[in-house]
């Protein structure tokens, strides 16, 4: 594929949503952002690294970073994932990503590692296998990315924990049926941390190659087995855009996960990693720009799972 | 009505329950109470009081603190309780007692105040308005019964906050609609502490009385208007036994006010409070010998509000 | 009492609620009704009537029609209503009136009586009693006021039939859980017969004047145990005004039941039968008017049941 | 790939479920099938076509014949399936497969086209662009298939409408929000005949290549566009399963349909249609011996779209 003419045609759609959708506001440090900023990057299985528009300016990687605690979770678990999926599902959520509804009815058993109270369970397990969940994820993405400035934007996380009433409900929730193993505020701490982790698209495609080389990482050796890597796609497919999957799988055809930094990370497996990033928002909470530009890539190249 | 005859003969009633229902063990504090044990206590308008069983001895008084809590909110408000009623709604909520579900779906604004939710919001308020929302609570029950050795029991306090994950998200989410005016472990402190007071049936209908006479207190001073004590009834009566209102009404026909601790005090408007007690609960969370027994003195006395 | 004047002070606080409010048009027949006009009479139990504005004008009964088909049904039965509430519960159902979320929950079984799944549910017992279960609710009614004319007016059946796919489904639903015995098409027809059926206040406080007498119709004789009479009043205040029960007790504080056609038929237990009725209805479904008229009664008098 | 092979290891893996799951007993005619019946079979988009056990064995297609209304409402939609789209979703619905939850919530839009109250939406507009709904299915699964004979069971289509009050309670609680074109007793006939087509995996694998050929019918010549076919893929992928749609993902990783009848279609896009039949079904109404089937064949060969 002609990676450099899909970008340069998947960052004209992009750019021509300018003004749809709203820029996330429920932190200050979030609502900062320019809402016209637009990159994106494809790293391939091969080595080759693309980019256009701000594909190298950091942004914070919000639920994005949710794909890598659940990797390394079931990278690091000795028993193939089994304890970690008795405490969180893999089923599509059908409500809103921070629902607890669906929590209530399901006796604290997220629906999936994707919604926030999924996330919370496995950053937990993460936490009880490193003793540093957050540090663990910054890692990960410091190593495959080479960037070694990657880091938590402690802003972001200060206001993330001021604001955070709901993951704080969620967590407590959580707990009272038992479904955590380190102190509620621990979890939360380090939740916060990795969403606010700074990347660009550049460290993000970098980072999620691991995925589309079926779970060998950028220095060869390999995070988890072929089967494992391709279940992770699986559950990104069905439950990585938030109560938007299904519209997702339709227009873009790839596994992909989005954050309310407005980045979305896509993977075409056996082929390549592919991140797009905008910061204005739809009402299911994925980036306008970013949706649209991976829409336009997947149409042009007719390279979707499907 | 001759009140030792109706006793007399609700007690049997409910001793003959003998071995129904469970104790509350949410909390080992609660657990450890006398599964057999019962009493009843009637306070007249007059100034009577009556008793049989157990009825001076001290219990948890758990979610029957939640009437106090509210009347003396209404009570402290300088506006009719117009911005506590935005607060908080009264209507039953047709859901289990400690639901997140309807939160959730009414924006954070609790179905009444006698869901814990709503106590919680209730409490947060008597807070703002009092500076010691669980110390008013519990100096209002001294005066009332008399008592001035009631006071709430550490041990169950304690206990309450260590095993509080649900009401902790309850406040939290609360708090992430904006409708905590308090920090949220202020706010759970208070509801912990208050709900954590040991009384007796003799405590309860002597504290509980100034409802029976339309808001006027033991000292003869008014608490509330008369309208007000009749809302609060209507409150109780709509609202005050958890998901088995109806139920309530149906068998007993007064307003009441059921806990986990397995006390209910019940109104009968005009005339008298009454408290039954036994520890074993139904499922809906109420006490199998005190419904049974004021469900007995109701039949045998024709004296419903019906 | 004076009720001349409190009938005089109520119309005038109903006249002044003018424009609040929306005329019932999820049918033709009803949205045709006068958004202004307005009645209210009172029965009481010494066989004393009064009235004032259109009290004597025909509207629509609608739903006030479930207070007898759930008397009657309960009257012919042999067992004292034990096979029915096992069809039905009665409890505040905490949802909007025609809610199925509900009985997917709980089994086909529904909340209370007075929803339209719990009516359907006791149209269907009365049906099975009685053989013509509409023909029932319509001949007590015609006895107990004494109108020989009062009838149901075939074009709101009609309508109600056309425009009735969520009674439909509902029907449908219970029936899929077994909670049926007679046709689905049986049950509906009989449903819709006896809810448009056309009533004037004066109608409705006679033919309800029975609860007042806690049982006793008209011509002295007993329809049901006063306990039972007790007991569906009880059913009233919790659930007799869809999901506004818990307002409706605080402001008026008496059982009552109301329609769409704008009517509310209210019980003072022991003394008299009270029915207000004016078309426009508030957002949970009852009449702007005739909640306003007899809260200002209640209120004047001080005669609530709290 | 060799089929051959993975077909016998895929048939061991099935035959080695024995017992578990439980044959589907709504209604009498499905609840006959043999338990322990299976086949298995695979029509390559080169034209090969395999098959191993009870491959040619007629059963109940039951809810895969979702897939083919909706292929032939979008291939008949002059608008590119815009209309259609507006009246029934493609999100995951989260809950179980005939939910009224959901479309109370939603307005009577349906969360997908494979959920019953989708299915439904998706025959009406069938109806509407055909006038035989059923009859188009029917037309198609015989052209596809070479299987002149292939036709509605009308003991089984009669024992659905008998057995049908959940369906209807669906119809008409669609028809009461205005989204159904067809009264409703039509579109649940329609409905009942195409889910009570006779069909064999032999069948149901030739019918359905076309989706692997990206759009292209058996006689070249092309239903919908390859994009189109596509995006039914994403469907079925997201939403074919009911409840367990992210767990097929995750297990099978196929776009693919399941039928209470026991048969599940999956798509394996550019390479081949697979289908497995098992009349045991899980908790989620898939079939225990085809999931096994299918899970066994991918994970074999290594062939998902992951």
């Amino acid at each position: 594929m002609d990676y450099p003419v899909l970008l340069e045609a998947a960052e004209a759609a992009a750019r021509a949503t300018t003004g749809r959708g709203h820029v996330a506001d429920y932190i200050p440090a979030l609502a900062e952002a320019d809402p016209e900023a637009f990159g994106m990057a494809v790293a391939t299985v091969d080595g080759e690294l693309y980019g256009v528009g701000d594909w190298e300016q950091p942004f914070s990687v919000q639920s994005v970073s949710k794909l890598f605690s659940l990797a390394l979770a079931l990278a690091y678990s000795s028993d193939g994932g089994e304890e970690l999926w008795r405490g969180v599902g893999r089923e599509p959520s059908g409500n809103p990503f921070n629902s607890l509804v669906q929590l209530e009815t399901e006796h604290g058993i997220p629906r999936n590692p994707f919604i926030n109270a999924g996330a919370l369970v496995v950053t937990d397990r993460l936490q009880s296998l490193t003793g540093d969940a957050s540090g663990a994820v910054r890692e990960f993405l410091r190593r495959e990315s080479g960037n070694p400035l990657l880091d938590t934007d402690p802003v972001v996380a200060a206001s993330e924990a001021a604001h955070g009433h709901r993951n704080a409900a969620l967590a407590h929730f959580i707990a009272s049926h038992g479904n955590l193993q380190n102190p509620v505020e621990t979890v939360l701490e380090h939740y916060y941390a990795h969403c606010a982790i700074a990347t660009s698209c550049r460290d993000l495609v970098l980072a999620g190659a691991f995925l589309a080389r079926y779970g060998v990482r950028t220095d060869g050796t390999r995070l988890m087995t072929r089967s494992e890597a391709k279940r992770i796609n699986a559950v990104l497919l069905t439950c990585g855009t938030y109560d938007a999957a299904g519209e997702f799988a339709f227009r873009v055809g790839l596994p992909g996960k989005s954050g309310v930094g407005g980045g979305v990370l896509a993977i075409l497996p056996g082929r390549a990693a592919i991140c797009a990033w905008g910061p204005r928002l739809d009402q299911a909470g994925n980036s306008v720009a970013a949706v649209t530009a991976l829409d336009t890539l997947t149409t042009l190249s007719g390279c979707s799972v499907f």
